[in-house]
């Protein structure tokens, strides 16, 4: 079985840093792999490797029965693909492009259109883990693809399948990504707050990074509060309690910005203007679920 | 010397979640320990565990050597210490308080005038942390407060000092706070994204925790940058490359609210439009650093 599974041709379409971490997993696992990309250079390390470049996608279309598809976004992805689909047809088509979950439903369309298997996948991980302990990739679309690339799929990292709609991944990849952003601009902006008083933003990771960490421990009770449906639930920090003044005073009194944490804030604010203050600071979900009237 | 160290009274005036583990945890050491709360009912369970309970601020600051304040905002310090500020002369005072940097300087310089020698403390963890693996406190002020309540200020969890401006500790420990509370947004942004696809919040965290503990590794990268001060090393994802319109269709898709990520955007807009699309991600940094005019 493993042989055989070594043994499938696939190509990869577009090789910025992820697409060419998914072709060398690849390359490594002894799958005969082809690759191609707009600008052919990307192609060369990859051939040194073992792999086979493509001059055209057409090329690289008829060499393998496996597509894995790694562009920019979704119309890089139907520029690629529209002109052949016909080659396309009876193939499998692994899309694992970041787009929106409308445009991983109609992508997923149009390959039912022109006879193509397609599964949509959402990777949440940097192109450096791909095959790493912590590479973690999110799949939706058809569950027969899935199953039958496990083998596949597996070598880039740990295989989640969500179900036949082919937006599900996109959408929960969308939201983590969504997730690490925020995280991001927080973390960059207390390391902003420290600079003046000397503290270099290497020393101030070192701190945030295993803080933060700790801190993901409150999003099961965050959680478990929302999906409970009741934020009066005794026990919990509450929005009344969380006030950021000290924090937006101390920011601007460092010349910093105060916009990620007067976001925070203005989320807290609508709810205990709505007379929620007392209630649990998971409450602040409810600001996000009924967005503010245009501002 | 232990045991010396444990028959050093001490004194904790503010009994809400925070303080009353604080205490909780002299108690469990064997510190003669004297509570004050203003509804004095909080210090019911604490006399019950071996604490004594003073009916007013003077007699709590009278039984101990030691004052631990850990009250509600800068302004609760004062209202609860003017009134006793000839009694707290000679002693020593560990305020743990949140408070601005430039309250913390406020109240150390309060101190020097009254004779008071002063120790400020950010807690890093929560209430049920304290005295647990995790626990955090940062202090700034005194030197020798620090080093002489080391046995006392370590049963509470690891202890740092940054120096003897009053305000660093305090200024660090918004800054981590800052990036916990936008890291928490991000995260229920998540939740609410896929919570109209029919994933529990619990379903969301159980991913999320785990892939922003991962995510929480990119700090020391965008560190480096910050600190070097170049944003065009080779290797990051460019600013160019972080769009975030997927994500925000996505949000505004499943009818939520988008200001988290919206944020998050301007940072990164600021800079394209300043003509540093190319450049690595870190560099919203200075969107932050330079803030925008006022809008």
């Amino acid at each position: 079985m493993t042989t055989s599974s070594h043994n499938t041709a696939v190509t990869v379409l577009g090789l910025g840093a992820m697409g060419a971490a998914l072709a060398r997993a690849l390359v490594k696992a002894g799958h005969p792999t082809t690759v191609w990309n707009r600008s052919a250079s990307k192609a060369q390390s990859l051939v040194a490797e073992g792999a086979s470049a493509a001059s055209t996608p057409y090329g690289a279309v008829r060499a393998s029965d496996v597509i894995v598809v790694c562009l920019l976004d979704h119309d890089s992805v139907h520029d690629v693909l529209d002109p052949v689909a016909g080659e396309l047809a009876g193939r499998t088509l692994i899309n694992v492009t970041t787009t929106q979950p409308e445009h991983s439903r109609e992508l997923a369309e149009w390959a039912a259109r022109e006879g193509v298997a397609y599964l949509d996948g959402g990777i949440m991980a940097v192109p450096e883990m791909i095959g790493q302990p912590g590479s973690s990739i999110l799949y939706s679309g058809s569950a027969d693809v899935f199953e039958r690339s496990r083998p596949l799929l597996d070598l880039w990292g740990e295989s989640t399948y969500f179900g036949e709609d082919a937006g599900l991944a996109s959408l929960y990849d969308l939201a983590l990504l969504a997730g690490m952003y925020v995280m991001f601009a927080g973390f960059l902006h207390g390391a902003a707050m420290v600079a003046p008083a000397g503290v270099t933003a290497g020393e101030f990771a070192r701190r945030a990074a295993p803080w933060l960490t700790a801190m993901t421990g409150a999003f099961a009770g965050f959680a478990e509060v929302v999906d409970g449906g009741d934020y009066t639930v005794p026990g919990q920090q509450s929005l009344e309690f969380s006030s950021l003044d000290d924090m937006l005073a101390a920011s601007a009194g460092q010349g910093i910005g105060t916009e990620a944490v007067a976001m925070v804030q203005r989320l807290i604010q609508r709810q205990i203007d709505a007379g929620h203050g007392a209630e649990g600071f998971a409450r602040i979900y409810e600001s996000i679920k009924q967005p503010a009237a245009a501002r």
